[in-house]
């Protein structure tokens, strides 16, 4: 296992983490992502992460990492699938995922993601919104 | 590594296989899959492979039953993102796998699903479509 595959899915990347995230693949990951994310334009990264039945702070921090990265180019991060027993361990740890949204599957994330992207659109193609207050849209 | 995930998209079950599928966890996706096509009804079934570096006879057999298990519940199977030395390893071996559609990724193997199921309904809408030659459509 030498690296975890990205999918490309119309405008965002979806990961899949199987197995446990050592030091170097998690590096990779992160490269790869980027490298990614740069080259295909994505808007969003949806993160799954089902298969995973222990986040401890390594891994946390990895995530957190990778949607701070994805942010600077301008992509939104998502992750994914968590179990109930990972949601219950993290809390219990005291990591909170700080700057990383979450969503119950990779439908929903998919949503999350797309009311995101228009949300900022949409502000971005009415930035004198304020001025126009009163006429119908 | 108990389950490899599968992760619904739209009418869609996505599989990434990145570890080597031994024997419990062959019998264990294939169970998984059946009952997640008969939960979601699910119209296609996307196996991703790209993490994978050696295709043999078993993984091979594993794959052409899912499609024929999938095909018997009404959906199709297509593996995308097969890497080129996987493609070359597996003629050498004389393993052509046969019964299994492929694509180059998973947005191809979308498309390849989406119009074999369009199809399909073309077909099932119009049973009488010899009989009414000539009429414009």
């Amino acid at each position: 296992m030498e690296r975890i595959p990205i999918l490309r899915m119309g405008s965002f990347l979806l990961v899949t983490i199987q197995v446990d995230l050592y030091d170097r693949l998690a590096l990779t990951l992160e490269s790869d992502l980027v490298q990614a994310i740069s080259k295909t334009g994505a808007q969003g990264v949806l993160i799954d992460i089902s298969a995973v039945s222990i986040v401890d702070s390594f891994m946390g921090r990895i995530i957190g990492n990778i949607a701070s990265m994805a942010r600077l180019l301008d992509a939104y991060t998502v992750v994914v699938g968590m179990q109930p027993a990972v949601a219950i361990t993290l809390i219990e740890l005291g990591l909170t995922l700080p700057g990383v949204q979450t969503a119950l599957n990779v439908e929903k994330g998919m949503q999350l993601l797309q009311s995101r992207i228009q949300v900022t659109a949409s502000v971005e193609e009415a930035p004198n919104e304020d001025d126009d207050a009163g006429s119908p849209e």
